[in-house]
Formats: structure tokens, sequence, C-alpha cells
């Protein structure tokens, strides 16, 4: 294969220029929660259409009710046509204090061993991640002047934030989409030697509570005891929602949760994971969740229900004896298997309203839902793409399960009927969505090796 | 008492220029327990230093670890010597956007009844309060050249925020504060009409807690479940506080709280109080604490726990996945009778240590405490006082308990062996350490009226 070994060694070659390339958008302030960065995500997606269209695509920024689409096409090729899908948006940065440096000032810092690490907010999620795709497509242009394969390139700038207008735009714009074979970049290599490929995503469903009591903030002096404190009645909602054996009491919750096929616990157990080292590299030791499952079972094929933010009262520096008027969380579900996450809403719901006074009322804010999802690994794609991957690094490339949701990947499945093949080159220490964020430079350059290789495989 | 007419008089002619004198305090931003106000603070000592010093008090600011304080002596008449206390600092004004007007820009907003208030942070607590202290003072000196009996001026600069440099000031400046009797305004009338002596007072013990478990903030897809949530912790650790009754769990925390002495019990029960115009004013209708307990033991008589404050992980717009590093509380205890505040912090501390997991550590902070106080009302300062309030007010003035706590009257009776008489013109609706805190302008003139009058009496 001279066109491979020729395309290999100009992603080599050029490695400066495609970081330089990651660093321009990494500067852009593309945080699609927060509306006062609106004008900046906007302007991501004009830089990514514009390098799509650099590369010779047929690229657009593409209009939603809220953060645009870029939308690029090369189907001057042909074979097994393929719709690329990852995410120029990111993650809120604060806490602010905890970052080494300005979160949009991209650099690489170089470890104590001599590795290399890009650090910044969406290093890893997803722009470098995504990055790694669209740099492939660049070599292989650049030095065969033709893609591989048909290609069709959709990047979203909403998936930090609930991606309520992606069903509507894959509906609207369907046929335009349409391919044999999904590919996706957000997710983590099995550890720093050996890649992986998703095979199955858990669901989600966010919702925010909000309790209302007293008409004003109290001076508890006068009213503690008397009047409702919505900061308790949060926090016993929020305790009830476990037992003491870790289980979600939530009625109907696990329904629709089996236990785990023997032959994928097995498969499973086979990895060399542990406990130990898995909650060592964040400083932790004990697993918190469901007593008598293991971490593995935790993380890929149970469902979770974690307070991701609360808070209510004062929570500045000293102290304030106020009884708060109002109390907020926001709560996420991951989902597995087929639990509904519109029954899971509806059954939070309730669980919730039961446990308000009555002189107090609740408020529910929805923030996204998806289901479950899962591959058979036996397909054609799964097996090239493993196989190409083994060879960029060395090593069996690994079947494992997604922890995190990507309802995209449900979507794809489900409007197009096609596989959806996820490939990423994350490690579980890149901190994304926290402080110090960070892609290791050696996970960028090989990624964009492994999809040179993966387009030429399918 | 051709004086005392002569004063009242003068009070009566002169509200306009008092009014604008409280104003002028009102308008500097002492947040104590903000240390961005300091300077602005110490301004506000000096302000009422040199306004002591133009009615003739001998004043000074006086350093101490903290904020300062401000002293005054006036010792040229004879008679029942007097020490008068209150605090010129104020409570933080967030939410800010709930103010109808700016806190530090006081006005007088007339009601559709044709009633005036005055509008601003400190407004009742506790610079409208303390100012018609003062102005009687003025007012005496103005119309007969002296005081009834000898004053001294004691105003405190961390009432809010502590107060953990009043002991030792006291403990300095024995001597020179010595008095045969302390007068506090800084408590509230039984309602618009009724004026009312408070005679007991809750205890305080403040504690801050932050619990830590993993050294970063997670994401919750790779995760949930097997690491330790701090939210979770702190939720269950406040809603382990109370159990179904109402009642708080911590071991020991009834210690040295007796049933309510019958006579008292009786005493209030006559008080024209109904638990539906309590909370009724406040948006709310069903007493929230202890089941069996009246509404008036619970404020009065009762001990109590409240979270002023809480919060961890992601509270800003729309949603963020994480599992944070940390989350925090802030919660005040108010101590009834022989409540010990040490105990029951110590009690707290094990009780929360008890509910750490093993990989995960807890942070305390300690904010201040006092222990409960009552006076005998049998003497003779405080039936001259009520004698006084009761020709002002035209009707008996009532005995109250507080539920509340002011520090300082503990410190004051312990200190010096003396009672402290509890007089205020607060009502209920003043919404002091909330926003759009007000104070009757007739409580702020019969206020000052009712003082000229006391100070005769004594």
């Amino acid at each position: 294969m001279p066109d491979l070994d020729a395309v290999l060694a100009h992603v080599d070659s050029n490695l400066d220029a495609a970081t330089e390339r990651l660093f321009a958008t990494l500067r852009l302030k593309s945080i699609s929660t927060d509306l006062a960065y609106a004008a900046e995500t906007r302007a991501c997606a004009e830089w990514h259409a514009a390098d799509l269209a650099s590369i010779g695509f047929d690229s657009s920024v593409r209009n939603t009710a809220g953060h645009p689409m870029v939308v690029g096409h090369d189907r001057s090729a042909t074979g097994t046509s393929v719709l690329f899908y990852g995410h120029y948006d990111v993650q809120p940065v604060d806490p602010l204090e905890l970052w080494d440096h300005d979160p949009f000032e991209p650099l690489i810092v170089t470890r104590a061993d001599g590795s290399r690490m890009i650090v910044g907010r969406g290093a890893a999620d997803d722009k470098g991640q995504l990055m790694t795709f669209v740099e492939a497509c660049r070599a292989w242009k650049a030095v065969t002047g033709k893609l591989p394969i048909p290609i069709t390139v959709l990047l979203e700038g909403e998936e930090e934030s609930g991606g309520a207008n992606l069903p509507p735009f894959l509906d609207a714009n369907t046929e335009e989409l349409r391919a044999d074979l999904a590919l996706i970049c957000d997710t983590n290599m099995w550890n720093a030697d050996t890649p992986a490929i998703t095979t199955s995503l858990r669901g989600l469903c966010g919702e925010e509570i909000i309790i209302h009591a007293a008409d004003r903030d109290l001076h508890s002096g006068f009213y503690g005891s008397a009047a409702a404190n919505p900061n308790h009645i949060l926090a016993r909602i929020i305790a009830d929602m476990r037992d003491a054996n870790g289980s979600i009491t939530i009625p109907g919750f696990y329904d629709g949760v089996p236990e785990l096929p023997k032959a994928l616990k097995e498969s499973w157990a086979k990895l060399d994971f542990t406990t130990e080292a898995f909650l060592g590299e964040i400083g932790l030791s004990a697993p918190a969740g469901e007593k008598g499952r293991s971490t593995l079972e935790m993380v890929w094929s149970r469902p979770t229900c974690e307070v991701n933010g609360m808070g209510g009262g004062y929570q500045g520096a000293g102290f304030k004896t106020v009884i708060p008027a109002q109390a907020s969380a926001k709560i996420s579900f991951r989902l597995v298997f087929d639990q509904d996450p519109h029954k899971v809403r509806a059954a939070f719901r309730e669980f919730v309203r039961a446990r308000i006074p009555a002189d107090c009322r609740v408020e529910f804010i929805e923030h996204g839902s998806g289901t479950a999802v899962a591959f058979d690994t036996g397909g054609k794609a799964f097996q090239r793409t493993q196989d190409a991957l083994t060879r960029e690094w060395g090593r069996d490339a690994a079947f494992v399960g997604g922890g995190g949701s990507i309802p995209v990947t449900t979507l794809i499945k489900d409007k197009f009927g096609i596989d959806v093949v996820m490939v990423g080159f994350g490690l579980s220490d890149d901190r994304i969505h926290s402080p110090n964020e960070k892609y290791d430079l050696k996970s960028f350059h090989k990624g964009i090796r492994s999809w040179v290789r993966i387009l030429a495989a399918l």
C-alpha cells in the first residue's frame, strides 16, 4: 500500500501544522450552555466550515433554533459512504481558579517523562478528537488528491447543552446526510497503549428541580423550625433516592435493566482492570455505588443517578443566618438497555412531588434525554476498524462499554438504520469537563494516523 | 415633668434632621462578613464616633483584630449608669437583583395607607434601631444641656460576622465599660402597636462543613456510581439530622433543654398569636419543625438546626454532567436554656464524621457560638422600662421571648453581672437579612420618644 505509507509519512511530517490548526479552534470560546458565548460559538462553527472547505469539502454553517451545525461533503470517491459526527462546543470552564493556564489559550505542556500534552478547554472533548479525523482527511487529499471513500462531516454545537436541535436537523436533512456507516470520535482508549472501539453507551435523562418555600429569604433566628427550609427538603429528596445498599429507590427505575449477559460479563472480567487503579487515579479507593456490583458493571451497564449540582441559601464568604426562599439541584440519570428516559423522568417527578410540603412548590426543568444503545460487533465495519487500530497501535484493539451518553449515536442508529463505530483516543486522565483538560499529543498524532488507516480499510 | 415634655416635643420637631443622620450611616457599606468592605466598615465606625462627639460624648474608634469598636462616654449626670450596645455592621445584600432600590441609597417609601418606611440595608438591623437611642440622647442634651443618667455607648462592627473580637475587647476594657445596667436596641415590638421587652434569647452555634471526595471534578458518565459524590454525602448528613417527627437526631443535642415552665407557657398562650398569620405573612401555612410543639415554642424556646447555605457542583445556567470534588454547607443551631454550644459543636462534628466515607474527608469551620440567656423580669429596671413604654404607646408593653441570638447579651450578663434590658422597635415584616430591608418611620420616631422616656424613668 504505497499510498497509505505516503499518507502516514505526511501526517508525521506535518504534525506541527495540524497542532496549530487545533489551537485555532481551541481558542474560540464555544461554551454552548451559556448564551453569553453564542457569538463565539457561531464563530467556531464558521472556523470549522472554512477549515473543511480548505480541504476541498463542500461545507456550510447551517442555522438551527439554537447554535448552528457545520456540514461538509466530499463524495468524489466510491465505496462505503461514511457520516462522521463530532461536536465543536465545549463545557463551561468554572471553577476558573483551578486552571493552571487560561483555558482558551491552549499550549503544549511537557511532562517529566518527556511526553507532551495539549492543554485547554476542548482539547479532548471534542475538538482534539474531531480534528484527528479532519486531519486524516486532509492528509489523504494532500498526498493522493482524493479521499478513499465518500465522506460527510457533521459537527454539532450543542452536544454539551442538551442537543435539542439535532433530532429536527436530522429529520430535515435525512437524504443529504444518509450514509452506509457512521463514525464518531468522542470516546476513550482502553488505556494509553491500547485502542478501543466503544460498542455500547448509556442513555441520559437530565432534570433540574427548583424548590420554592417562603416568598422571601428569612432570618433563621425568627423563623427557624417553623418555616419550611428548602435546603432540608432538597437534602431529604436526594438522600431518599438511595437505599442503604446504594440502589435507586425511585419506583420502576430498574424496569428494563436485565442482568448483564454472561458472555459479556466474562469478557469484561478478562480486561486488565482494577478498582484500586481506576479510583486511585482520582484520589479515591472505595466504590460508592450499588453493593454487590463490580465497578465496571457500575460504569458500563448499570444505571446511575448523580446530583451534578445543588445549591440554596448563602454560599459566599463568612456566615449568614438565612432560610432561603428556594433551593435547586441538577440531577442526571445514566440509563442502560431498555430503560425509557421519559418514564424515568415521570417517575422521578412523582417521587419529588410526594416529598414537597403542601405549602411549598417545585419547578422542573428538562435537560435532555436519550436511550442507551449497543451494537453487534460481528459486522464488517467493526472488524475492519479493529484491524486498522491494531496495526497502528501494535496491540489488539478492545471492544468496550461506555459509561457516558452520546445521544447522537442512538439518533443515527434509529434514523438511518446503520452501524455507528465509535473510536476515540481520549484517556481517563484527560480531565474533560474539569479544569486543566488535556489531550495527549500522542493521542492526537496516532489518532490522525489511526483514521488514515481506518479510511483505507473501510 | 416639664423637661420630659420639652424633650419629646424637640424629638417631634426635629425628626427630619434625625432621619437625615440615619441616612448618612445607611449609605456606608459596612458589610462585616466580606473583607472587601473593610475600609467602608471602618469609615462607618468613624462616622458614628464623630456623631457621638457632636452630642458631647467623649468618643473614639477602637481597633481590634477585626473591625473596630466605637465607644462613647457621657458620665456627667448622676444615678443609674447605663451601657448601651448596638452594632453598626450589616448583612450582605445578595441576591441584589431582588432589591427594588440600591440597598445603600436609603429612601422613604410611602405605602398605600399613607404610612412611611425607611428602606435600605441596615434600616432595621441595626443602624435604625441604635440611632433611636442616640437621637434620644441628642434630644436630652439639646433641650436640657445634659443626659438624665451617666451613659456609655458601645457600637460593635462584627455582630453579623461572628463577633469574635467582642469578648477580648470586653476583657481588656472591663473597668471603662462597667455600668449598673445594660440596654440593647436590636429586637422587635410584639406587633406594630404593642411594644415589647425581650427577656430571653436563644444561643447560637454556627458551623461550616466542606466535604472533599475525588481530587478533581469528574465526568459523571465515566465515574457515576463508582466515585463518591460529595453532594450525596452532604444530602445524607442533612437528611439524617432530622427524624420523621422533626426532632434533631444528633446525640445529646437536647441535653439541657427542659420543658417550658408552665407559667411562661400560659402567658405565651394569652398573646394574640396565630400560626396562620405568622406563616401567612411569608407565604407559608404549615409549621415545619417538631411535631407536637406550638409555633411560639419552636421559635422562642426550642433549639433549631437550619442549613443556611449549601452548594456543590455546577450551579450555572444549563447543565453540566459533573461529579464535583467538594460540597459544602453552612449550618446554624439556635440553642436554648442550658445547651452548651461547645458540646453541640463537638456532637455535630462527630455525627458528620461518622457519615464520611473512608476515602473522603471533611473540613470544619467554626462560625461563632453563644449560650442562651434569660432574665428575671421582676427587677426595677424591667418594671420602669415597661412603664415608660406603656406610656409612650398607650398599650401594655409585653415581656416576650426572642428567637434570635445576641451573643453580647450573655457576654455582658456574665462579665458585669448586670441585667440587660432589650427593647427594640423592629417589626416582623422588616425583612432584615433579606432584600428590601425596611424600618417603619413610626418605629424610628416613637422609638426615639420611647428612649427619651426610658432614660427619664431609669
